[in-house]
């Protein structure tokens, strides 16, 4: 068993580091934040002995050796960063959880067959920088290192640059090696364990994510003397298109999602007519075929916007990531521990993307899930339970265990 | 006569200053560019004798003198302030066929009985500093100095300290005087004149004008896991109440204006329901029961907002500039200078706000319009015909005269 104690205090601690006051955290990727959240990790790690790595995507590996070093390790982890107005447990709970296994084995001077390593990914948020896990994605392969170099924030400033400013830009190449199994351990960020009164949820997989970059265009013009029949409003258009995309995403599924993240009208002058609004859009399903309905829905309506409004209408798809299903043996090693452990639990479809959708393209993964306070995550009030957090953290030390072999 | 093509280079050499790569201007209140802008008048203003003085909120009184310095001036003037991506015309137009005026009367040797002013308003576009006119509305009464000094730009910085920062806080008390008359020429901003092929607008008053900061509440949370059912989204609350009051608005009457000029989502992340969004809406019609009654529709829908999407909403009232109706005086001043040089015009109300709105409280007034390209103002592509802006300076140089003597 894990020291439940210990690993609240740790991320009780990590959470200072960006802490906001409404109680959250505002620990964006590759901020000066992240990289003190990094260090305090590194740190961490160091005092058991681990051997680190960072990549030049900045993902960073501790490592803890095993008795054949022949064997490929067995990973865990998840990520640092935060929302702007995040939560403490989001990612940094996978991480420390983690940790936290290796200072349990440490303490009892256990040694494992295969080797095990702790991960921190970079960007896993798509917050800073778009698309999401887009550190684990470079490792895996799914995007290049130029293009994972060259995201930009709102400001211009680009993932590969700001690397390099935290010091956190490293020498190993960014891409796959052999992997035994990896196991995440993250919040449920919804409300199913909580309603259902489960402790664990036994993740099977991840549904699908599209984003979109939506362009409305109009022309700028006067507030005042405009007749509203010789205007091409972009804000007229976006009203008329989110009315319609909302209400036909509830009607197709209860298992549909629609978020409109961010909002920009240009130049934003009250008194005048925006020339354009920009909107960040995200739309998921767990079937491929529900998210691909959802997808020919927008560009079905975006088709008679021009028409309906005046104003035009630009959508480029940004990000898809499509439903994963996770490996059959790692669910099991999951589901073994859980039953070993006495927990109550369910099996379920993960809505959030997490580092491990990437990640199993070359290795077999599954994840571990612990309910999170009304299943409220992306929020400064995000909040989960002591005993919780204790307990998804026994099931990745069992679940590591049984395949990384005592 | 005035000198067209002096007028026309006046214009199109301040039209350097912030000019945008568009060919528009972007010289907003008091920024280094509308320190410039000002300085450059001055200068043109001292190079003919002109007194100058400067007042609290920054404007600026060129004065030529009259034969009885006891009779009160007779003023014309606007701003020089622009919108983030306005045009070259929007009240440059007004205070340069001012200065021309002047000019004219210098060249010729001509003395007039009354003195007269040329007025630069601070910060007439209410694009940096919300409200609109609030340099020529606290001169008025309208409004205090404090309340001037205090209002903020987006950054937060305030009028007082740019007014400081950029060297145009005068020293003399922003607070009316005995004014004898008080003409403003303006292109109209709108597309009546260019459609009915008249050259000349005689200006018989302003439409209302109400602006709003609206806010829509809604609990951030995570974009994937949360169910729909479940969520207060602050964007779907705001597609579904413009989708509503775009409708109703347009229902009610072509005079009818309304304008979601700027929109901010925050925290503003894709994978975030947004905690809040902020519109700026303006709202506008030329009789008071008009006006009236679009305020009313838009409480109306707001009570209904969070019962119809869960998300909470704040409107806050802004700005209240209810219609004007001008001095018959000025207008019949304006109409007989029209018919003596011959020119087509027609009676018309003003779509846009000006400085005269509240000059008007204090002294009798009128405006002079003239037609621009399609209509179109606040738009890099703002233009006008050389012929007209100097059809619409004789109209003003007649107009002064004949209520100044001479
Ligand atoms: N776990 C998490 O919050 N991931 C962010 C990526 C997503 O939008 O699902
Ligand atoms: N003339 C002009 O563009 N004024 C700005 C104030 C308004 O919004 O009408």
């Amino acid at each position: 068993r894990i020291d439940g104690a210990r690993l609240w205090d740790s991320l009780m601690e990590m959470a200072r580091i960006g802490a906001t006051p409404a109680g959250g955290c505002n620990r964006q990727a590759l901020t000066d934040e992240d990289k003190q959240g990094r260090d305090l990790f590194l740190r961490w790690c160091r005092d058991i002995g681990c051997e680190i790595r960072i990549d030049r995507m900045g993902n960073m590996f501790a490592r803890r050796a095993g008795i054949d070093s022949a064997v490929p390790p067995v990973i865990t982890g998840s990520h640092l960063d935060t929302q702007p107005t995040g939560g403490k447990f989001d990612g940094v709970y996978g991480v420390l959880a983690g940790l936290e296994v290796l200072r349990t084995l440490d303490e009892r001077g256990i040694k494992t067959r295969a080797p095990l390593e702790v991960v921190v990914w970079t960007n896993e948020e798509g917050a800073r920088f778009s698309p999401a896990m887009i550190g684990s994605g470079v490792w895996a392969g799914e995007f290049s290192l130029d293009y994972g170099h060259s995201r930009t924030d709102k400001s211009g400033a680009t993932i590969g640059a700001e690397l390099e400013r935290i010091g956190y830009l490293g020498d190993e190449p960014a891409e796959p090696r052999p992997i035994t199994a990896a196991f995440e351990t993250h919040i449920e960020q919804g409300p199913i364990l909580e309603k259902q009164d489960q402790l664990i949820g036994v993740v099977t997989g991840v549904q699908g994510i599209r984003w979109y970059d939506v362009t409305f265009w109009g022309t700028p013009c006067h507030a005042g003397p405009t007749p509203m029949e010789d205007r091409r409003d972009p804000v007229q258009a976006l009203a008329w298109l989110c009315e319609r995309l909302y209400s036909e995403v509830k009607a197709y599924s209860g298992d549909a999602r629609m978020t409109c993240g961010d909002l920009r009208a240009e130049p934003g002058s009250r008194n005048t007519v925006p020339e354009k609004v920009v909107l960040a859009l995200d739309l998921r399903h767990p079937q491929p075929e529900g998210l691909e309905h959802l997808h020919r829905t927008l560009y079905r309506l975006a088709e008679q916007v021009e028409e309906a409004t005046g104003a035009a209408i630009d959508v480029r798809e940004e990000w898809h990531s499509p439903p994963v299903v996770f490996d059959e043996t790692c669910i099991e090693a999951v589901n073994s521990a859980v039953k070993q452990l006495g927990y109550s639990h369910r099996r379920m479809v993960s809505g959030a993307g997490h580092d491990s959708v990437y990640v199993s393209r070359v290795a077999p993964v599954s994840m571990i899930f612990v309910p999170c306070a009304g299943g409220l995550s992306h929020n400064e009030a995000e909040s989960a339970e002591p005993e919780h957090l204790e307990a998804g953290c026994n099931v990745l030390l069992h679940a590591m265990l049984a395949r990384a072999g005592v």
